[in-house]
This record gives structure tokens, C-alpha cells and sequence, in this order.
């Protein structure tokens, strides 16, 4: 078990943090307080109310440190996605009724669905094209991509930092770069980025990025948006005017301090954990590709997260692959947790050039930070024998 | 102190319970499993994902129970405030879409701003119209009224099931009926209804309804939809496909335990608490009205929820009495708490006919179920010597 907090099973390697995380120790001790005797609503204008908006105002204060921006362009979601769909069609939504010519938006070709079916919306219900940016073999989307990709009538920009099934880092300062010199709001989904990578807005250059609290040490069902001052921005849920207007609903005080302390806790962690992660996943990945005839690692070399080793492992099926480590107890998935048990290929590596057929094979590895060297060099032997076996088998049916 | 869980001030009486309320113990206990050992992602097809499945989808079955419907009716969202989003736009959106001619939504004038934002989104966005169907004197509406309303391009009708404010119950039998006659989907929003009275979809004829956790005995940050089933919608949130499409984003699953958890436990001691309650709340309000010349009960004088004692008090300011009562311990609210601190009148006691100067004298007492009699009999005492004082000082002011 690679976390210490809380006691799993400790038969089995959890290689599947992309997915989800546990809560951290910290974290639920310091979301304690909101879940018990400061159980005010913020809105409210007494002792109890006052005490939870201190809280929140704290928790907006703490990220805004983190996100190196000011805590009024920090929005509280319920989580990434609905962060992805507050900036895709806010400011979609916002610039178009501001400026009726706006009426496209570029998304890249391996966006989470969050991002993705959010701009699908602006297209089957507010009349927007959706421009969409290709990837290169590693799944990078190039500045120059996307400058040809931008248009007068282009709203927003949003492209991921990090992606979620093979973990390619985009070159997010060029691309907001770019779209900052045609005037154009630029979004990024650091969903997966948060916690490995630099989340200080002001040399990444974006107007808008998502996070979401439970894939960093955070509980289920909280999450942000950071958007930029003077940002035009319609909600996607309205009501009573929490949030600035920006994101209606009582706040989940609790949730909001978990997420700002896991955040916290990330940035200080990062600088020592990110370069010790990063070797043991090459460590995995050469052990991998020695181990396994024709495994093919999926995404950029090294442009890719810590955290993240992805491949794709031709004669098999990447659940095949699941099932036998499930069984020799390493925990891992076929790539988004979103897409599990679908049939479908991945549409991100069918984006890279991987043929269906060999992206049908795909298996995700990711780390936590407390992931060890053992667990991964017993997980590598893992692979190879899953592997070995499943071929075996299928070369004994006479397939 | 009403709430014995979780321990807070004791020389507070909290009689504020409409805006939030405490987590419950046993609450708590249910959602911890999901909070430390059991975190996977329910979507994840390895034995700690299907873990969290599995409890998500005990926890819809629980809700269905109560709620007389069948689990695949449950969406789980992050709080009532998205539920009322995800009802009136979704239903209203997807209706459109299949037939154009529908442009129209009916609200009472009552609504929560969640359901009366949500359609002037719908207004400013869509190209719809929204009818405002008024209300009498007690705030109430009359199915006559909402009848009066629809029209061949109502595509929705959302009228909630108990007021906010002043805490008067709708007739949501007949005024669904009423919709039903003209083949017009109903919702109602029963944020306020939840806990205390009958949640059972069937006799009640909606075709959605919205719950928030926090209002009874679950954490901020989980509520639900009820849609019947071939109701079509549009999702607000959109994604990873979550909730059979209707809801993307990884779910809450320990808030969607806890609120399970909270419904169960509401609708186990609602009958014994309600009647319980309602007597004490009758005896507040007679204490009050006795003892506070010129007040004035707003709201239904019966058909009101148990929970809810709401005045007039005229020649003061809501204001000032809260901060005089907050000084004699007892903590209640002007009205709402997202208007709390507004200076303008409260638009559902206007819709009722009270006029803006006395609206702004505006005091609402709301219970939980643990409340008693001495906190009532004190707070009684206390709202008396609270008006006395600052009619004594404004008259001495010459005011």
C-alpha cells in the first residue's frame, strides 16, 4: 500500500492515484472543525454563520498563496469537472453576450470530457463551432497548433495542463502565450497537474484552471476555479449569489479547508517528492519495457507527470491485463477512470496515432506521493508475468 | 442549545436551523468508512472502486425508499441549490430541444433564488418567459392560479414545497395535478420540506423535486435530484457521463451516504417529531404575538412547516432585533441567509403583500428536532424584551 493514511489493505499495491485519492490525515483533521460545532451557514449574519465565512475566507486566502493570485479569483466548485464546465461555458457564455461574434472555442484534441462535452454543449445549444487543436505521438499540442487554430470569433481557449490517461505535461505558458497575443481567454484543467506540478498562475499565464480536491489528498465533492480579475464570467449554477455571484449554492465550508490545506501540504512536499517520484517512475518504466516484449509507453518521454507511467501492451487486452494484477495484487486501470469498462478505444490515444487496436491494450500506472520503490519494483514483476501469461494463454488457444 | 450533536455553546439557543444544520452523529459514522479506507472512485472497475460503488448505490436505494421511487430516479448532486439548477434548466432545455414551440417556464413568486435565477437564466440565454404565478396573502398558491398560468409552451412548472422564509406549505398534490392536467412536468423544491414533512413522490405526483443535505443532519456539498423516469433532461454539469449521464463529475460518495443516512433518520422520527414540534412552535408564536405588541406572524397561520415562526415586528429593524436577541443569546435570521445583510426587502414577503417598510422588520425562528420548550420559553422572553428595548431607544431618540 503506497499510503500511509488511512490503513488500506496492505496485500495491495494502489497504482491508481490518477483516479482518486485517500483524504489525507491532515486534511480531515483540519475539515473536522466544519463538519462538527462550526457547522455554520457563511451566509449568515451571526456568531456561527461568521465563524464558517472566516473559514472560508481562510481557505481562499491559502489557495490564492498557492495559486499566487488574489483570493477574489478563487470560486469554490463541487469539484474539477464542475470547475471544467464553470470556465468552458462562463466564459464561452459571458464574452458571447458581451460580443455576439464570439462564437467558437479551441479545445485540444485529448481534453477530459469535462472539458470536452462542455464546449459539445455550447455547440448543440448556443450555436458555437468547436475548434479542435491536433496532438502530436506524445500528445502535445505544439504553440504554433494552436495559433492556427485561432480565429476573430474564438472566445476561449481551453486546453489541459496535464493529461489524465498518459500524463503529457502541455507547454502551457507558450499556448496561453499565444492565445494572450490575439486577446483570448485561456483555460487550463490542472486536474491532474495539481500536486506535481507548478500551480502559480502568474508565470503559467492562464486566465482560468480548474483543480479538483480528491485527486490531491482532498475529499470527494470539492473543487476550484482561479479566474482572472476582470474575467467575464456567466455561472453554471445561479441562485442565491454565493461566491461573488460566480457559483451559487451554501458553501461547503469543510471541503473548501480540505482543499486548501491539501494543497498546501502538496506545494510544500512537491520540490523534495516530485524529482524522487519522477525517478522511480523511469526506474518502472525501463523495468517495464525490458521486462515486456513490444511494450509501448504511451505519452511524452519526459514531458510527463511523476506520477503517471502509461502502455500499451500489444496481444492483450488492457482488462485482461487489470484482472491478472488485481489478482497478484497491484491495483492499477486501463486509463480515465470516467471511461473504465468501456469498450470504446481511448479517444486520446487514437488523437496520438495509436491504432485501435494496440490503444485497446492500455494500462495506466500513478503514484501517489508516498509510492515506494519496492511496491514499484514489485509491481514491474507483476507486469511482466501478467503479461507473459495472458500471451501465453492466448497463444495456447491458437489466437 | 438544541442540537446535542455536535456540542456547541450551551448558552446559545440556535434557532436558526432553516439556513444549516449540524452534522448528525450518526451521519458522521456512516459517511467515515468513505472518507478514510474505503475512497475509491466508483467508476474504477478494481475492488476498492467497486467498493465505493457499491455503497453509492446502497445509498440511492436508501433515498428511493424514502422517497417511494426507484434508485435510477435519484441523482446525487453537490446541493439543492444544483438540483434546482439541474430541474429547471435541464427539464426545461431538453424539452426545448425536442420541441421548440416550448418557450415558457411557470414559478410561484415565491421561489428561492435558485429556481427564480435558474429561470431568468433560461430568459436571458434561451429565449424564454417566465410566468410568475402570484401568491396570497399567506403565500400561498392556488392550484386555480397556477392553472391560470400554463400555457401550450410551458415547457416547466417549478413551485416549492415549503417557503424559506416564512415557512408556508404548498399544496403540491394539487398544484401537480394541476400541471399533469396540461401534460406539463412539475418539480418543486423541498430544501425546506425535507425532514419534516411527507417526501413520499408518489402521493405527492412531482415529476422532480430537489433536496439539499445540509438542511437536515448531512454536510454542505451533497443534495439530490429526483427526476421520473422518461423525463427528459439536460444536463447542467457535463463530463464523464456520472449519474447515467444526467450528472458528471466523480461522485460525492460520502455525502451521498450521509444524506441517505440524514432522509432515513428524518423520516424514521419525522411523524413523533412533527406533531411534537409543531405544538411548540405554536406556543412560540402565541408567546411572541402576546407579548410583542404589534406583531405580526407571516406566513400561513397552519399550513406551515413545524420548524418555521416568522414576524413582523414593526417600528423596529430585522436588524436590530437579531443583534439584540444575538446579545441575549438566541441566534436566528432576518429571513433567508442568502439575503442575509441585504437591505432590500424580502421579495417573498412583498410577493405576499406586506409592505416594504414592515418586510424590513422581518424576524425568522427556525427549529431543529431537538429543540424544547425552555429554549422556546426563553426565547419567547427574549424576542419581548429585545423589540421593548429598541422601540424604548428609537422612541427616545424621538424617532
Amino acid at each position: 500500500m503506497t499510503s500511509n493514511w488511512p490503513p488500506g489493505d496492505p496485500a495491495m499495491i494502489f497504482l491508481d492515484a490518477a483516479a482518486t485519492t485517500p483524504v489525507r490525515r491532515e486534511v480531515l483533521d483540519a475539515m473536522w472543525p466544519y463538519l462538527t460545532g462550526g457547522f455554520g451557514n457563511p451566509s449568515s449574519h451571526h456568531t456561527l454563520g461568521e465563524a464558517a465565512a472566516a473559514a472560508l475566507a481562510q481557505a481562499r486566502r491559502t489557495v490564492a498563496d498557492v495559486l499566487g493570485c488574489r483570493p477574489g479569483e478563487v470560486v469554490f466548485t463541487s469539484g474539477g469537472t464542475e470547475a471544467d464546465n464553470l470556465a468552458v461555458k462562463g466564459v464561452a457564455l459571458a464574452r458571447q453576450a458581451a460580443n455576439p461574434l464570439l462564437d467558437r472555442v479551441v479545445i485540444s484534441a485529448v481534453e477530459h470530457p469535462a472539458v470536452e462535452e462542455s464546449a459539445r454543449y455550447l455547440e448543440r445549444f448556443h450555436g458555437f463551432s468547436v475548434d479542435v487543436v491536433p496532438v502530436d505521438s506524445t500528445g502535445r499540442v505544439t504553440p504554433e497548433a494552436l495559433a492556427g487554430a485561432l480565429r476573430p470569433e474564438t472566445a476561449l481557449v481551453s486546453i489541459m495542463y496535464a493529461n489524465n490517461e498518459v500524463g503529457t505535461i502541455q507547454p502551457i505558458a507558450a499556448l496561453a502565450d499565444a492565445a494572450r497575443a490575439h486577446g483570448i481567454p485561456f483555460h487550463t484543467d490542472a486536474v491532474q497537474a495539481a500536486g506535481w506540478l507548478p500551480l502559480d498562475t502568474r508565470p503559467l499565464g492562464v486566465d482560468a484552471m480548474s483543480i479538483s480536491g480528491h485527486k490531491l489528498g482532498a475529499p470527494k465533492g470539492c473543487g476550484l476555479l482561479f479566474v482572472r480579475s476582470r474575467t467575464r464570467l456567466e455561472p453554471v449554477i445561479h441562485g442565491g449569489g454565493q461566491e461573488r455571484g460566480r457559483r451559487s449554492g451554501t458553501e461547503n465550508v469543510a471541503g473548501a479547508v480540505g482543499l486548501a490545506t491539501a494543497l498546501t501540504l502538496a506545494r510544500d512536499r512537491q520540490a523534495g517528492e516530485q524529482a524522487r517520484v519522477a525517478a522511480l517512475r523511469d526506474r518502472f518504466i525501463a523495468a517495464v519495457l525490458a521486462g515486456v516484449p513490444d511494450a509501448v509507453l504511451t505519452g511524452h518521454p519526459s514531458e510527463r507527470l511523476p506520477s503517471v507511467a502509461s502502455f500499451c501492451f500489444p496481444g492483450t487486452s488492457g482488462e485482461s491485463v487489470l484482472l491478472e494484477l488485481e489478482r497478484r495484487g497491484v491495483v492499477c486501470s486501463s486509463g480515465s477512470a470516467c471511461a473504465a469498462g468501456s469498450d470504446a478505444p481511448s479517444a486520446v490515444l487514437t488523437a496520438m496515432g495509436v491504432p485501435a487496436e494496440v490503444a485497446q491494450t492500455a494500462v495506466r500506472f500513478s503514484f501517489d506521493a508516498a509510492v515506494t520503490r519496492e511496491d514499484l519494483d514489485a509491481a514491474a514483476a507483476a507486469v511482466q508475468a501478467a503479461v507473459a501469461g495472458i500471451r501465453n494463454l492466448g497463444a495456447g488457444q491458437g489466437r
